[in-house]
């Protein structure tokens, strides 16, 4: 795949994609016209996403001499659909009916049950319910895809181990995530930062550079290597991440800067305020839901004021640096450690170009 | 495994299950303490089930001169995740908080957000999102068990697909169950039928049967006729179970004969009484919330009377007979053809033996 271009390559995921939906509508459709549906709305919430983790699994799997393009299409299409089970089901948990704009699984369904007449809690159920089979297909659709390669026994099973890992991770996270939301203390910096590990960091780049590492052929060393890259630089995309959804220009990061804190959302900058008298002043805003526009000014200076944002921004380079020098492996190829590094160096100074002037 | 007692295999499953739970525990707890609470809960959830899943797996493979004892245990586990992993989503889509008479992983976790001082609509989200988590685990539970077991790449790819199928079924026959319930009109015997099958009988019947046929090394022919058996039994065993849902005898069937009448639930009962001119005595009673002991006597009196109860009846012992005729196959000897036809005609005699005097 080396030289291959890599907008080929992610051409190759879309297309899987494709024709992963299209046999699935075709087994549906044999079943019931409303089972064509329902994947017919999979497949709408799974079109127009970054696919940031597949080009992940194809830069590392090109980076280390990988050439079975077609096959690599498949493992990367396997963590999309792990994406999108995950998406799903996270939208259940939180509530969310939208998704890029447009209304997600339980967001179409509940609209289809109040046209019918139901009532909205009646027909929030209903959307819910066929919101969390639906992330059942996508999730059994990872295991399909990772089936249908055409790898040794060993390998399909390291390969089966990382996706069983990444949601075994996941779930850890999302449950943890829940327990923040249902508990009124402020839980540590450690406790936050692992949450986001493994809710986000274990599969958008541990395991998908572990797979991509194991599907190349590559040496134990080097897919530690990759896979410990992953933690840091996960745990610095999620820090950076919070510090957008509460600094960041919404027109750039096409991100509210208000929700998250009037959700209350634990990150790691609410946390590190927490432990300072000047959170005193703000601390009831946070989580308000009738927080105003004014009010979440007053929480931004006060994080500014109190050191978080600072606190934030240099923990996130620490991991980033430590990150890379992590790739400093005998077996990594210097183009893919330039290639990781800046794609790292991207989402973190993401910060600078993405925030208002504060 | 020919002669080795069956006892003791399925006491094989238990120990499987234990281990599996085990390893998951110890995995959870490295995570976070809250993790391991959710997979004490999965584990609980899971105990005291009639194993009816495993048992069929190892009657088959056994029957077929299967003698791996300790691989076909993991291999009948499996299908116990499977249906622990459905189990716990269907009651998080029926909003049932009570499974064999414990509080279910929503249950719980309601109980425990309750106590935290949380209002009622809250708690119930908070058990709503855990228990999908939890059925997600037990998803991902099932596809290990399957990759745990020393087979050759065709062999798992063929076990794979079935397991991947019975998800696919019960998934699309779980969604027709909820397009029932939003619906306000009767659906056809045909797509009752097919909706039970989805749901219940692949996952239930055929599956277990075909992985049992594909492990034991059995011909396309016997896998085929085993899993027709399957189809026919199941949809016989479903039949039998909305009749004993209405007429059963609670003190016999562990289940109140009222709610499947007060929900309204689409059985082929209702479906065939609805095409009868005495069904507008009831209509209005029939899934209405506030149905009464003696509602319930009218709506069974009306059962016997337009034929509704001796259709079913009569519609299950045909698919019964259906099923055991095609056992006839060589390759399928006859002490096996002999246990599945008894299981069968146990199952479906319930009727005789567990409906109250009518």
């Amino acid at each position: 795949m080396r030289g291959v271009n890599r907008d080929d390559c992610i051409e190759l995921v879309e297309q899987r994609l494709i024709r992963f939906f299209t046999e699935s509508k075709l087994r549906s459709a044999a079943l019931d016209p409303s089972y064509l549906q329902l994947w017919e709305a999979l497949e709408r919430v799974s079109r127009g996403g970054s696919r940031s983790r597949p080009r992940l699994v194809l830069m590392a799997y090109a980076g280390l001499g990988g050439n079975a393009a077609t096959e690599a299409a498949s493992l990367a299409t396997a963590f999309e659909l792990l994406h999108t089970a995950l998406l799903v089901h996270d939208d259940v948990i939180d509530r969310d009916l939208v998704r890029r704009g447009s209304p997600n699984v339980a967001g179409a369904y509940r609209k289809h049950a109040l046209r019918k007449g139901m009532n909205s809690a009646e027909a929030g159920h209903i959307g819910a319910s066929v919101a969390l089979l639906a992330g059942d297909l996508a999730l059994a659709g990872a295991y399909q895809l990772l089936r249908s390669l055409h790898v040794s026994d060993s390998v399909h099973r390291a390969l089966h181990a990382v996706l069983d890992q990444a949601i075994f991770a996941s779930v850890g996270g999302e449950l943890l995530d829940i327990e923040f939301s249902a508990d009124r203390t402020m839980p540590s910096i450690e406790r936050i930062l692992s949450t986001a590990r493994y809710k986000t960091a274990v599969y958008t780049f541990e395991a998908p550079l572990q797979a991509a590492a194991i599907f190349a052929g590559a040496t134990e060393e080097v897919r530690l290597a990759l896979e410990r890259f992953g933690h840091h630089a996960g745990i610095a995309y999620q820090i950076t991440d919070d510090i957008l959804g509460v600094f960041g220009d919404p027109s750039l990061t096409g991100k509210s800067t208000i929700s998250d804190l009037r959700e209350g959302k634990r990150t790691i900058l609410l946390c590190h305020a927490a432990t300072k008298p000047e959170w005193l002043l703000v601390e009831n805003l946070v989580g308000s839901t009738g927080l105003t526009i004014s009010d979440a000014e007053k929480i931004r200076a006060v994080l500014i004021k109190c050191g978080s944002k600072d606190f934030a921004t240099d923990l996130a380079l620490q991991h980033a640096r430590a990150a890379c020098e992590l790739l400093d492996v005998d077996g990594i190829p210097s183009l893919l450690r330039e290639q990781l590094s800046a794609l790292l160096y991207k989402a973190i100074t993401r910060v600078k170009m993405e925030t208002s002037a504060a």
